[in-house]
């Protein structure tokens, strides 16, 4: 069972070791409320993980030290225990999914862990680190359902209350329910009156269903572009906490996770994960009731792929109506395709791509299609835009 | 002539107005030192900027605070003016170059100025902002050549000693010369033995080409992503403080600049502009020696425009071999389009983006060609894959 005392002494162990993340303002995220940001996307490894893994293996015997840890994870997880044994001089071998991007894979391997690339998905993953754990006498890390682990990212809780003593809310994303554990149970322990509201992703609300239902339930699949928080089942122990300790548990859905990442982009210069939005999300969308209050949303990772980034801000952006994406049809002839550009150039809008295609099959002879992609300040602005195309007789569709 | 004591009044004065930016430390930036960032990228408005405006407009007469103010830029000094006026109550009117992106137009707008969009480049909209000002008797704040604007920007330097007290080189951005100006005389004041060096890029290095020949210099033109540095000559202000206070001045090349853009991204999920990232490449790429040393980057903002961003990226993941785009000619008949995605897959390269076109004018009949991008750990890999496809019978020609 988790204790306070663990909470403190994962706290002292984790000195020199894991970074007091700064906690910034966030004054556009609810003008109803004063909400701040604590940045475990700028902790060391990129995410929170590196806390729990690390006073997990400060607590293990000489013996098993000796022997080594093992972890299952195409993500955080990895990062976090690799860097934790490192620093630790303790053997770690990490079972990643053949499919995880590499700059995950890569950055697990540049903090010294034994990767082991297995053909399928996580559940095969789970299976070999099983196997390998067996064979070897390795120690597990378990990446939530652990007193040690959940402890550890306690520590979280114990600096937001160091630097907001008068925080009335705090939003923690919520896969497994390791970090919300942690942060419930200490936030309770010391300041009783703050809500601690979990969120999650709508396509992967396990702990949410588990709540209502009052026990465990398993979904069949899970499907966000929050991957650190893409969890089908919480575990025995942290259901448990959550139960006892969580205020209530929200869900948010896709766009409002791009939106938020964009918005942490665009006011704070920071890049999160799809799983460390959900909780700006959640302020953002006032899941809950935040007017007046002081709020603090944990962001707790930044490990997005670049190229998954890229998508996940042209979603964003056309969301808000800032990126337009529409053909029109025009006559195959010079000149028609300059007149185009020069509407949308003079009512202000910036042509980002353009393709131009005569082989549309379905198109009359002597006709061609272009489609264009373009920036505009907002909805309003891009409907003028689109306006004055159709006013002078361009047929335009939206894709 | 700017003093010790105006840096003192201007950190008094921005008290609750500017944020205290993060100092993070930066272990991968260069293994033989130990170095720290300076956030300024997450301050109000995505840059420095703020500082200096705010603390000029501070020392407004009554007068002239009632009649307004003036300024001409395309970046962060028109947010950072706006949001100054803004908070001293006082109205703003910002000339605004045509061709800037939407994004900083609206950021501006957002803070309450009136904006005034001038067609033409920065010298038609300097002209116009100085009509204005005569006809209005508007006070213009210069971005970087006034006594009280260094002083601001020179409170970075107050809190980078406060929070690094045994600092030895501190690397600054240089563009006209503001920011350095106000954290090289500062430094110097309280801190002699600290190195600060200014760091250009080298297509737009006015201030160092102004220093190695004694005299200011004008460029007749400036190339740079670092478009917040992209300035043509300095200022005789800060001219003058620069060749009496900086220690040394380097230059940066784009390649570098891209990488310790893409390094903030991966190692601190911080997003830098080009003008903010110099400094981190400057120590990244030993401009000067710092064996040993404690120094301190100053990522002078974050406002970069999310098309460049991912322009920026993807040049980075270029030079660094994790992005390849390739070409290859293959038979124009079922499967071996597939046979080649295979070869990569089993290779362990993920492709991005392809590319397959019959209509190639000087392929043989029966040819065609397959543009594919794909991702590879680094040179190494990437090289690995494609001599794979080169076995296999496929010529390949690198783009």
């Amino acid at each position: 069972m988790i204790t306070l005392d663990m909470v403190y002494e994962a706290s002292n162990v984790l000195r020199g070791v894991a970074t007091k993340t700064p906690i910034v303002e966030s004054p556009k995220t609810n003008v109803n409320s004063k909400v701040y940001i604590k940045c475990e996307n700028m902790q060391v490894t990129g995410s929170f993980k590196l806390r729990g893994g690390y006073y997990k293996m400060a607590k293990l015997t000489d013996e098993e030290a000796k022997k080594g840890v093992i972890a299952c994870s195409a993500g955080n997880h990895a990062q976090g225990v690799a860097l934790a044994a490192q620093k630790r001089g303790i053997k770690a071998t990490i079972c990643i999914p053949e499919g995880a991007p590499l700059s995950k894979v890569e950055a697990t391997r540049s903090y010294g862990a034994n990767v082991v690339l297995c053909p399928g998905v996580y559940d095969d993953a789970y299976a070999t680190a099983m196997e390998l754990q067996k064979k070897h006498g390795y120690t597990f890390i378990h990446p939530f359902n652990d007193d040690y682990v959940m402890a550890g990212q306690g520590t979280i809780a114990l600096e937001v209350l160091e630097t907001l003593p008068d925080v009335d809310v705090v939003f923690v994303p919520v896969g497994g329910g390791g970090i919300i554990s942690g942060i419930a149970y200490t936030i309770k322990q010391l300041k009783p009156s703050c809500k601690v509201i979990g969120v999650q992703a709508e396509g992967a609300a396990s702990m949410y269903n588990s709540i209502k239902n009052g026990e465990i339930q398993k979904l069949p699949s899970v499907v966000t572009m929050a991957d650190g928080i893409a969890v089908k089942e919480p575990g025995d122990k942290t259901f448990e906490i959550c139960s006892k300790y969580v205020d209530k548990i929200v869900t948010v859905s896709e766009g409002e996770i791009a939106t938020a990442i964009l918005s942490l982009i665009e006011n704070h210069k920071l890049i999160s994960e799809g799983a460390g939005a959900v909780s700006v999300a959640a302020a953002m969308f006032n899941k809950v009731d935040i007017k007046g209050k002081n709020v603090c949303c944990i962001v707790s990772g930044g490990n997005v792929d670049v190229n998954l980034l890229s998508r996940i801000i042209e979603k964003a952006l056309h969301t808000r109506g800032r990126i337009i994406h529409f053909s029109a049809e025009l006559p195959d002839k010079p000149g028609q395709l300059n007149n185009i550009l020069r509407i949308v150039a003079n009512a202000g809008g910036n042509v980002t791509s353009i393709n131009h295609d005569r082989t549309v099959m379905d198109l009359s002879v002597g006709m061609c299609i272009v489609d264009l992609t373009i920036e505009a300040r907002d909805h309003k602005h891009g409907n003028e835009i689109l306006g004055l195309l159709s006013k002078n007789g361009y047929e335009v569709i939206l894709r």
